[in-house]
């Protein structure tokens, strides 16, 4: 499937209330665990969430549309939420990442982007060359990750608990994230 | 983490708002596209979660307080949802998948459960003894290995349009569940 704008919009938009569903005011057992030393929880993933929405995807797109592929992305720090998030309630830092998902959806089509515009180029600092609709593309596979991964560090915390189960459940076999 | 009631509770109680708010009125190459032959959508997906509601849990749970271990439970189908979900809009779906699911909690309230019979067990027609407190553990741990599921299903929609970022998504190195 090719990237479409209103595909990744549509997804986008609703990540944060799905969220919001899932984890405001659940026991913290299921949300401020993880799942062993060194990776997150899911109160971290919403963290890193929020600190994406400040620095990664729209400013990201505006250098992609302003330098093209001379000047590279600056690096992205994957433990930038620590210090934000600390100390702050879930139920913040969901209304906040449901509040700069909402802004950062409306500078996306305030860029009034053309069809032309998803092939143009811009600079990973890792990856090299990228263009403007893997970007977009990305921000909504990125969200999905995170649903992902979140959804199995909750599902850690009843490794155990599940007793034989544990042998049908996908979720416990997930390898796909063993750095966070 | 042991297993609590109030916290299985708590979890199943947001499953059907947070699927709602992520899939309600997607469009559908988010929702109806799977991973390949034989592979589920996200709405197999909720279709199954309709059918477990209908067929597993609460009837399982009945039947280890019933008989014990002297009667194993019945097979499940895991592909008893196709017939029920066919044709049926995804919407009504997840109504269907939230009244249930609050039928079933206002259930397992009934049933009144005290702490000794947690430990009480039951049979699984492939894994053996069982334990009360396992079943409801799993009840929760199901919900997230479905939800995983999804995040993983939508993700591989983007498989290629996310060009080299496909690295850093460990969502599409998932091989959680390699057979539905």
């Amino acid at each position: 499937m090719e990237h479409n704008l209103q595909h990744t919009i549509s997804l986008l938009t609703r990540t944060p209330a799905a969220l919001n569903a899932l984890l405001r005011d659940l026991p913290e057992t299921w949300t401020v665990r993880n799942e062993g030393e060194d990776t997150w929880s899911a109160f971290d993933v919403v963290g890193h969430l929020i600190h994406s929405e400040r620095t990664n995807w729209i400013p990201r797109a505006r250098m992609v549309l302003q330098f093209g592929e001379a000047q590279a992305f600056g690096p992205f720090d994957r433990w930038g939420h620590q210090r934000e998030s600390q100390g702050k309630p879930l139920a913040q830092l969901l209304d906040e990442f449901a509040r700069l998902r909402l802004e950062n959806l409306a500078e996306l089509r305030a860029l009034h982007l053309k069809p032309d515009d998803f092939a143009r180029r811009g600079r990973h600092p890792a990856l090299g060359v990228v263009t403007l609709s893997e970007l977009l593309a990305t921000w909504a596979a990125h969200d999905l990750t995170h649903l992902h991964q979140i959804s199995r560090i909750m599902a850690h915390q009843y490794r155990e608990a599940v007793g034989p189960w544990s042998e049908y459940l996908g979720v416990l076999k997930c390898a796909g994230h063993s750095s966070p």
